[in-house]
């Protein structure tokens, strides 16, 4: 019948429409079939070996930070993360130390041989900050912030691409592509939860977004446990569940006494904690990627 | 000062309430620290070795049923789940066999020696159901619908149910409180993804949920990954995580020829798909789980 | 260019099968143009002139239910609504009188002129609560109760039926089909509000699902500002708007002394804040509707 | 009993701890119960009687924005907005022809003596961008840019501040605190709808926003109508619904030829649908605040 012809013709026009749309994105798989894989300080992030992205909330002291890189040293990680420039709901909560956490953090990536990655959320910043930074990070908050991404997109150092709290998953590689069409190819993404209905957990983890962005683009992907779940309890079964559905690497938070954390305090893991977290992750990583073995 | 005392006599008032709130419910782990393990028809669900509920979405012909009960027998897969009474968003969609379908699933059970699972939702029906089936299902619109959870709270046979598209965790746990507070203790959870903004996905498959109900009662848990992701493509490494999170199962759907399937044509797994998701998953399940072999 | 007339293509198939489809439904206004006028003992409810629903959460006693009768009687208000079998989240919370309520209902209508309405869960009880009901309620948790939707469609009452907590509008639409394709046309919608992430309010009152269900349906649509905000202080604001918009009534909750409530305590007005909300709508009404003048 | 008192105790620790958290913000009324009511080049906002902001979605020419504007002029309104700066999902759309853009509204503001409102997104063009604008609005995307957000503080003009697609009403507030904390108290915020799972409308209207934000602040309040619906055939009812309820103010997007806009053309009015809507809007604000009657 006419009418099935139609509908044949729809689907037809539909797809050639998707097709087109997808192709033209720097960042899809289309446009580039083979995985993107990211060096930082000689450590590979998409090439299949997932890593390791840990540190505090925030920078809060020279002897704060030091605590948590000795045990990642000590663990065999190299991605330090910490926040010196906070971007905080309330104008009165801890804003963070700035560029003074920054060179905290420069310090002691360069006494422990670490890579440091940190959030930078005014454009005029990112510039200065690569002098200090191996990764710069675009939070959650920033991710539609257009101008921040396009000022990262002339970095020369790699993006840490966090997902918006209420963003698609159309929306999140849009970012990237504001990032990538202006010529910095070098993106990591990061599905952090997405805000919904449900208040057990502090965001819900949109588990699926993994494999959805591993086919669709060429990025690697990591998985932040901590602000997808916001409780402790639910660190290392989030973190297996982003290692076997196929993550690039895994990120949370850390902090010598979480206790009196400047921010975030109910979800940092202690050192003991993250200890037993890493030693949980590697073995699951052994048992199911027996073709890269990890120490 | 006055105020922080205040807010200590606050915090300790809250987790009184909540500690009491828990305790009263039969669902809880504080009412039974223990797993409940469900034996159907002599294979455990809840005992740490997942289990796994495949069939097609509506039960359509004997020969339709009889060539997936093949195919999982083939795999030593025990569990059938066919859909008879389907609830469906239109009143012209497809509605489902009915009885005659339970009848369709039960004489290939005992040929085939599985064990059915079916959804009821009439509260009139439960109790001739319970004829046909090993285990009756709550579906996903009916998780409020109390009059049918009292009645399932009646029945003899183990009831699986459903997360609602919109349930919080907390609702989840109290509409099982229905059923095992009219004494049916056998119940078994399935996580099948909730309503969200997103729509890369059908629904956003909630894979926290699972520790957390882990934790929270003592009932096994399985993860729907078919409704969850609503994606053909998604389906194993849903399943993937699932596992690595500590579900206590995963439910699928298989039809030996989706495209002509009357419901849900887009998200069945034909039988080779089905293969190729079963031999992944067992591998898997044998490398995490070293302690309990599979075969 | 191809491309172009393609899209063209695209475009017209798409309406094509959109047209079919809405057509198809008898809910629809396509279907049917003029607006369905219901009339519940005398009072019209779509004919331009917008009704109050009111009255308890729940039947609690005889006198409890004759305080608010009286009230909306002196208000020349006639449609009373209370709750006699009360779908409760927890199997521990008060799950209301009954058939017992419904008789409360009943005699107290009889006494004071009035139509009552009350919520019906089970199926098996439609025909039985006929003789006590003039409009038989389906509530949130039960739209996509199919079993019971379809036995309504069976009833000689006129069926208020509420959107569930996280329907679209089209699966509220076709919840109405439901009813309306086993015969019964006389349906009445209620919108109360749909489940988000805001939790400033107990739902997120979707006001602009008035005008698209009144452009869509030909039947009267009621905004329940109850259950939508949770919040005695927001039932006034919530009411003007509904009135402003274009309802054909509004639903609200009434208790001699909410304190004491055995549910919903919080959202309940007491007579003086009731009266307060009347004259308040009534002076609205007179203004906004003055072809349609009001006492 | 002991917990009884335990719970009342509870119960005022937790509204004092409220109570003591609403006054520290400089925008809560607890803090100025007086309502806060802005000028704008004569114009008042917040002062009772509602205001309207009108203009293109995009500004994409001279004539464009002429055309609008003795629109406008004719229904005697005074706030004409229009985007220069345009924050747009994919960096392939058209991004807006920035301090050009600006020019040609001043011209025509200046001409017309209208007053003009614009998106800025760059922390570092707030200061140029106050030479052609007479209030400087920030946008959905950018509602948690708190280093714009603090730019945005330290201005001499009005800011116009609308509510992030997810954001809480409680973030929305604190966002407005970040402004007003650096010293800028003339602050409008804009009610634009919120992301839900229903997408029959682009966002969610949450209405009842209105009088929650009224209450809680000294503010005015306007609801964007055009982006909260995202549908034509609904911009009336919407606004005739926030009319009612209590904003201070209607936003919408009007545009010459809707078919060619560079941006949102399904959402935009041309112009003979612009004045049946204002006419439609001031007899409505004609019957409802009869003490502050406009032409």
């Amino acid at each position: 019948t006419i009418e099935h012809i139609f509908k044949e013709i729809f689907k037809a026009s539909l797809e050639l429409q998707e097709d087109d749309h997808r192709k033209a994105l720097l960042v899809s798989r289309k446009r580039k079939p083979e995985d993107t894989v990211i060096s930082v300080k000689g450590t590979a992030i998409g090439n299949g070996s997932p890593q390791y992205v840990m540190g505090p909330c925030s920078v809060e002291s020279y002897e704060q930070v030091e605590h948590v890189a000795k045990a990642m040293k000590q663990k065999g990680l190299k991605l330090l993360r910490g926040g010196a420039f906070k971007p905080r709901t309330s104008p009165y909560d801890f804003q963070g130390l700035g560029f003074e956490g920054l060179q905290i953090l420069k310090d002691i990536a360069d006494k422990y041989d670490l890579a440091v990655i940190s959030e930078i959320v005014n454009p005029a910043h990112i510039e200065e900050a690569e002098q200090y930074l191996d990764v710069i990070q675009i939070g959650a908050r920033n991710m539609q912030n257009f101008e921040l991404l396009k000022a990262a997109g002339k970095a020369t150092k790699p993006i840490l691409l966090k997902r918006g709290m209420s963003a698609t998953i159309e929306e999140f590689m849009k970012a990237a592509e504001y990032i990538i069409s202006q010529g910095n190819e070098q993106i990591i993404l990061c599905e952090r939860g997405i805000r919904t209905y449900e208040k057990a957990t502090r965001n819900t983890l949109d588990i699926s977004a993994v494999p959805i962005l591993k086919q669709e683009t060429h990025l690697p992907i990591i998985v932040d446990v901590t602000h997808s779940t916001g409780r402790r309890d639910l660190l290392l079964p989030a973190a297996k569940a982003a290692l076997a559905i196929g993550a690039d690497g895994v990120m949370a938070e850390v902090h010598p006494d979480p206790a009196v954390a400047l921010s975030d305090s109910a979800q940092q893991m202690d050192i003991p904690m993250f200890d037993h977290f890493m030693e949980e992750l590697k073995d699951l990583q052994n048992r199911i990627r027996t073709e890269v073995p990890v120490r």
